[in-house]
């Protein structure tokens, strides 16, 4: 199992989140969503990547456009960015991990965020992504902003920070942080070295 | 042919400076080495991707020393960066390019640095360095500083900026930019997907 820790709201995460499932049957490899506060630790280490700086944000567009359409991806691009509501978004993704729909949320997101314009945590995308998987957007609404979830979305980013994680997408296995949409592969070849050899034959 | 984009003083370069020759042979295609003062441009667009940002620049020399395990390198990390002498190390780049040996300049400065812990730019590795090449270190000192190389880096540095170039390594192809060692293979894609097909046999 590996860590892959998420916020929505991350540009090059659209592509991981795309790709992962995917990614997992033909590896067989399994990844356990860590949906956290990129934002917080970014602030917190004067880590600003895109906004003010037009050449790099102009070329991640670009980057992303390119890379989109080696995994068969069709974004419409430039998505909106950054995002005005990250936490609700964010938090609603660590309600969904607590209740077992997370990759399939964080997926919907990205998908009405890159694929149709919708920003995550706001309406109308908001509430549409949300029916699409038969969930009540007021009820979710309501239990993303309790103390119970933003305890957690709290902890699980202090856990994040003290791995080392700095970015999303961030992938983690046994405490070796592999960051970026382009170390998917890195990681998973980490995973696999160091996974125990099947038992032999009786 | 691709436009490869380089700065001695970039640490991720070291990845492409050191495999770039084997993978030219590999993959049929030649690069042109364009010295440039990525430094200037960061500066100007206010883009510090390491210096004050510790967790980050921790997880730089971790994932530099995976990935070029991968490709065969042995460096000894973290090396001295950022340079104090970076200009004089990219102006001999650039003196080196208009006599036609700049490859074989910045994969000694590299290896030199990465590998020997001796910082570009400075005594003793730039002198050893240059000798190895069977240049003489006092004359190529004094021509690298000359109003001709002083302009002449100044231009090429200007023309990555007019390209859209914002770091190093990058590779142009077709006014295509790929930014980083990642997007090395990339940018060979995107080449031979350009290349017109061969003239039909007669």
């Amino acid at each position: 199992m590996i860590d892959f820790w998420v916020s929505v709201g991350s540009t090059y995460s659209y592509l991981t989140v795309s790709r992962l499932k995917p990614v997992e049957a033909a590896r067989g490899v399994a990844f356990r969503w860590r949906p956290f506060s990129v934002r917080a630790i970014m602030i917190e280490q004067n880590n600003i990547p895109f906004v003010g700086k037009p050449v790099k944000m102009a070329y991640m567009w670009r980057d992303i456009e390119r890379r989109a359409r080696r995994h068969g991806l069709a974004p419409r691009l430039p998505a909106p960015y950054p995002l005005k509501d990250f936490d609700l978004a964010n938090k609603i993704a660590v309600l969904a991990e607590s209740e077992g729909w997370c990759a399939d949320y964080v997926r919907a997101a990205y998908r009405h965020w890159f694929e149709l314009g919708h920003e995550p945590g706001t309406e109308p995308g908001l509430s549409d992504a949300l029916r699409e998987l038969g969930r009540d957007p007021v009820r979710v609404v309501a239990s993303a902003q309790t103390g119970r979830i933003e305890e957690r979305y709290k902890r699980d980013t202090e856990e994040a920070k003290a791995l080392g994680v700095f970015g999303s997408p961030t992938f983690v296995v046994d405490g070796e942080v592999f960051w970026g949409d382009d170390r998917l592969e890195d990681a998973i070849d980490w995973f696999k070295a160091k996974a125990p050899a099947p038992d032999p034959q009786p």
